[in-house]
């Protein structure tokens, strides 16, 4: 199923710089990266489970936000993309203050 | 139906910046802020396509980019939210550089 996983994650303390960057990496692993925080994962249930524990091993509930969208299996005519096809280094993210 | 709404505004140009803020007043206008540039917004059809148009002609297709993605009207099982409940103040966008 595709899963479409986005996130906010807070810059306004000294750690939500490395958080980013690992909530990007870790995502990175499972999908491909869409747009600045968003990702689009082709994962089983097994794989998306792991992916959200492991999300959340990353993040700082009280101020980042994560959100999980299940698109499941035909997907293809749910989705509808315009504009530019950004290409991101994920080494380079792009930092939100 | 719900339809998740997603997007990045280069803030490159000059323009940048009220792109931006159009295209969150615009997506404020049919729905909820859930992160820093993702709305969810409960549409019928006709209200989605206007959404759609309204939108493309305010971002610029060279350098911004829009994800749409439909969940359909059973989408309460379709997402999983986690972390801080953002509150977000339209008019004090916060500035991706």
């Amino acid at each position: 199923m595709l899963v479409v996983v986005a996130y906010d994650v807070s810059l306004a303390d000294k750690n939500g710089v490395r958080r980013l960057r690992r909530v990007a990496k870790k995502c990175e692993a499972y999908g491909q990266r869409v747009q600045n925080s968003v990702f689009e994962c082709y994962l089983d249930y097994d794989n998306y489970v792991k992916l959200k524990v492991e999300l959340l091993a990353l993040i700082d509930q009280k101020v980042d936000s994560l959100k999980f969208y299940q698109l499941g299996k035909n997907y293809a005519n749910k989705i509808e993309t315009f504009g530019a096809k950004q290409v991101f280094d994920l080494h380079k993210d792009t930092l939100i203050f």
